[in-house]
């Protein structure tokens, strides 16, 4: 048993490498790659993409997972072999329900799709996309037809970003949440706005850079196994649990945008930095679902780094290093300008607040276009009715409306956007769960101390990979099921503070 | 046979996109990396190298090339097909005569070998890796008899990089080199010695790196389709005709090392830019041999960029750049101290003179070692007897000696040093060449204009990639073989002027 077990993970070790082969290549893509070399660096990712593909979906591994499955069985459920061999499994059954002909015609189908919407964008030309977008939602419900037997066909296109998630509990949460989100961000935009010209003062982007990388590093960023480098739009890759990148972009003309998208990225990659050794090679070695991983970065982004305790410490610093533009901003000026809630256009540029009407709207968007209840040419008209209903504001345009995030024109139709908001809502959850631990987490903060948090997500979060799925994981933590009570809370809270709730 | 082309092709590209996956990775490694990334990326760079190894012998390429055979024989010589074919051929031939077993008894050597070497060296202990280099020396030779019928016992260890030389042909030529530069050394370094201490006062990294970068661009390379980056060791690396990538390294105690690294390194870029881009995905792809490649290093590095002409027009630059450093100090002063003759320990430090005594005396003892003339654990004594008969000076350790080069470390024992020397005579050799057909090249030099001679380069070498081997390229140029003259000439004429000869 023990070689078959090993003839398994030398095979995962393969697939695992030819993936973070793929991951270097993305990441120079967008890091440091020359323009010119765009076309090669496509056919050597679709040939890495696809040999890692026929070599995880090689009938030898679903040999091995059926000999191993009654050593898999004798195993504690959370055993790391038991673990591996369950998601081996989940992912290899996904993997061979889908044809290559289907991944070759979606991989071309995308880069076309993709192509056209950097053009349709710029020029407000919503129909240069519509027949495109049709054929993403057919190949979107293609895809969800090679799993039969699903409850709702969103649910094979979320399974695979949120293993396990269901787009009716998804819908109800998301329906609780929205409850209570929409009279919240009335009542709040209905007070004073907060003044954020101070981040705007003008910021040389070496220090801002500096200044981001020293909170990092205070995180716990070890940058002995990572790195940041600079990209138009920053993300976090991981090519090995001890060679996790991040990448940030600097705007001089806005503090906040370097700084909170560092943090982010740093949450993310924390996450990437604490799976147990072990794991690595492995189907295990990355962070569990989409959600998860983004209730980290918005853990060290926001109820960390846009906190009045961490503000506390880390302010005097800020000042000291841009003393110009900073001097003679008050701490509560400046924490009231990096926490301004307001109605605006764009998700990602939305606050703590605002930000989860912006996502839970295309989620729904997502189902109802699934279902047949929405049509994509009226995709447009269904946008601006649910900004005017859920924000009460209307997009001059569709740039700043249906054209404006890459998600379905680079990607499927359906699974794109949840993740977003479980992780805000997890974000709470799991803190909440810290803070019953540990309750000085938040004295800690306030003296630029992040250990015992960081240890703590790492012993329950982190360390696990993806040996657990994020239900079980949030069931392990906090001992019930996925809630948005302490999302709400923490919300309440903070922004009660600052305005008058 | 259209198809079965397109069918070998789609194979070759597949491999092709493999080896460029390699050396993203590897370029990552050496300039970007964290540390902690070292294992797991040794275990993602061995899988595509073994993955590329396995595309490239399978059977079916066999196969095709033995079908496709006829189809050749009726083509141009200088057809790209006909030359696909050749050296689709002649790679796939070398590739399945070695076992797997040897290519992975060896890389694991060489990975404990080169540990070893990087803790020998400083400890100026030589014992420590003498059985390394033992096993260095059976594992070479092993290599060679996979290949019986050779002449010479080094030629298959040659014609990896060296495609058709031989080792009596090389050691022929080399000895005729040698006859000549031992007493040019001899004359030229009882003179007065330059003063190249201006090349020590202090130069910014930052102006340095920008300097060299505009002489790159003037050269030709353009920052569209590449890029340069810093590393310990400066290199060339190329992911595709359209992304070819250089490295530098900065001292700003000395002036030179960053400007002329960059210089050589544009020579190796321009080489694999100038490749015609139908060749792209084949493994006519890239440079012909190391001793052509060497070629058009040296020619950009040496015979323009420490030409007087050269300097001419940039003197006036550098000199307003770094004007507290230069502005005292004149052309022929600077001229000078860029081309210091010296008789000195390191071979990456030589200048152009005494360079090919350092190399020439590596590859002569290369050779004893496979003959079995010379046992490894003499070899620190015979180096130390090489350096006085051609050189005239001694090291006082073997840090200096037989410590100082990675190459025999981390590679094989034959085949690695002959490529340097090679190159310096062909540099001189085509760029006689270029002359011919433009005489007028010297005059565009002394006006920053490298046009003519880019293009003349390109046209005769550089669209070619491994059409021709390096014999036929040089018979298609210079309508005749190697020969020595045209460097000895370069050499004394260009001394001849700083030195009484």
């Amino acid at each position: 048993m023990e070689k078959k077990l090993n003839e398994l993970k030398t095979r995962l070790e393969e697939v695992s490498n030819l993936n973070s082969a793929t991951a270097v290549l993305g990441w120079d893509q967008a890091t440091f790659m020359p323009p010119a070399g765009a076309n090669s660096r496509g056919r050597q990712m679709a040939t890495l993409a696809s040999l890692s593909q026929e070599k995880f979906t090689d009938p030898a591994i679903g040999k091995l997972l059926d000999e191993l499955q009654p050593y898999a069985e004798g195993l504690p459920y959370d055993s790391d072999d038991a673990a591996l061999i369950r998601k081996t499994r989940s992912d290899y059954e996904k993997a061979v329900k889908v044809p290559p002909a289907w991944v070759a015609k979606f991989s071309t189908h995308s880069a076309v799709s993709y192509q056209a919407w950097t053009e349709a964008r710029p020029a407000n030309n919503f129909k240069a996309v519509e027949d495109k977008l049709k054929t993403t939602l057919d190949l979107s419900r293609e895809y969800a037809n090679f799993f039969p037997g699903y409850e709702h066909i969103a649910d094979p296109l979320i399974d695979g970003p949120d293993p396990g998630m269901k787009a009716s509990d998804i819908r109800r949460v998301f329906g609780e949440l929205r409850a209570q989100l929409v009279p919240l961000v009335k009542t709040i935009t209905e007070q004073a706005m907060a003044d954020d010209s101070p981040l705007r003062a003008g910021y040389p982007e070496d220090e801002q850079l500096a200044f981001g990388m020293q909170v990092a590093k205070d995180y716990g960023f070890d940058f002995n196994r990572g790195r940041q480098d600079k990209s138009p739009h920053p993300f976090m890759t991981s090519f090995a649990i001890d060679d996790v990148r991040i990448t940030t972009r600097v705007q001089e003309g806005d503090l906040s945008d370097a700084l909170f998208s560092t943090l982010h990225e740093t949450g993310h990659a924390l996450y990437e930095l604490g799976i147990d050794p072990a794991l690595e090679g492995t189907p295990l070695a990355g962070g569990t679902s989409s959600g998860v991983h983004e209730s980290q970065s918005r853990t060290w982004e926001n109820i960390i780094g846009r906190s009045r305790g961490f503000w506390e410490h880390y302010y005097p610093k800020l000042q000291k290093q841009f003393p110009g533009q900073l001097s003679k901003v008050s701490l509560d000026s400046f924490y009231r300008a990096i926490n301004k809630v307001s109605r605006s256009l764009i998700r990602t540029d939305a606050d703590e607040v605002t930000y989860n009407l912006h996502v839970m709207l295309r989620f729904e968007l997502e189902l109802e276009l699934l279902e047949g209840k929405l049509e994509v040419k009226d995709l447009p008209e269904a946008w601006h009715a649910r900004y005017q209903a859920d924000l009460g504001i209307h997009a001059p345009s569709d740039v700043d409306g249906v054209l404006q995030d890459v998600h379905w024109y680079g990607g499927a139709i359906g699974g794109e956007f949840q993740g977003y908001t479980l992780g805000n809502i997890m974000s709470a959850l799991f803190y909440d769960a810290a803070l019953k631990a540990h309750p000085d987490i938040p004295q800690q903060t306030g003296q630029g101390q992040f250990g015992t948090l960081h240890s703590w997500l790492k012993d329950n979060l982190y360390q696990h990979g993806s040996k657990f799925t994020p239900n079980e994981l949030i069931e392990r933590v906090t001992g019930g099921p996925l809630r948005i009570e302490p999302y709400i809370h923490y919300l309440k809270t903070k922004y009660g503070e600052l305005y008058t709730l």
